[in-house]
């Protein structure tokens, strides 16, 4: 890991080693890309016309029930490389610096992801979900699978351009 | 905590009990809402008109700046007191059952809730954030905080009705 850049702030503590409850892994995402040639967000991933897929460990396809192929999900994965120490960041698409809670890169002190994606196909048997797109590294931890709902996940007032 | 309710299944382990990694609380939410009387969801407690707020831990306010009030943020927040180890649930609202990745309930193998809500106030010295809503218990404990953006956490095709 590269040292700190110009202007990053560090905490003199690592979050990782205050942990106070634990996470599980109930799957891996299964994607395109390996370390260095991950697209930059989830619009680059898209943009890029590859799917990735979402292999679930046995135990939680239960879990699956009430899915439907087409809708849209919330994943949430575990972004186990990065850094959990740097409260502010120097990244290389802003000019200057921002503070972590204004970004959404993968160092954070809870290196939690997000990504809303669309569930393509369902393999029930199989516990395997193919979905439109991801930016993540093949082989990510997987966390949690929300179904995504206009209702509470767009923001009271908004409406798109155009 | 009650037994499983008609349908219900639960794994054979706690998922709790197979934690891999670890979380780490930057800070709590403070909301109106005690155990047995929060609103059912984030529309609910909008419309109670109840605002809320973040205490954050005073080593994570350097990773506030650029954060701007007005803007949508998402909160990652961890449901303690859920039971982790439920993968089929017969919520009160749904008739039937319905996998626990189909549902937004805190029951979940990682208990992380998520809310998109208004930044109205930051009080930077403080750490502390006024929100415009929250469906969690007071007290609850903070993962992340995360700026909302459209053109990643909009589904892609996705235009509201009317």
């Amino acid at each position: 890991m590269a040292g700190p850049r110009q202007g990053e702030q560090v905490l003199p503590f690592d979050p990782g080693q205050r942990a106070v409850d634990g996470v599980t892994f109930i799957g891996r995402i299964r994607s395109p890309w390996v370390a260095g040639a991950a697209p930059r967000n989830l619009v680059q991933a898209r943009e890029s016309g590859q799917r990735a897929t979402v292999q679930l460990d046995p135990a939680y396809i239960p879990a699956l029930d009430g899915l439907e192929a087409g809708q849209p999900v919330i994943l949430l994965y575990w972004m186990d490389k990065a850094p959990r120490n740097i409260v502010v960041q120097a990244p290389r698409h802003v000019d200057g610096t921002r503070g972590t809670f204004a970004l959404r890169s993968p160092a954070r002190p809870n290196p939690i992801a997000l990504a809303v994606v669309i569930l393509q196909e369902i393999d029930r048997d199989a516990g395997l979900l193919t979905i439109d797109a991801i930016d993540c590294h093949d082989d990510t931890p997987l966390l949690d699978i929300k179904p995504w709902k206009a209702s509470i996940d767009v923001p009271p007032g908004w409406r798109p351009d155009g």
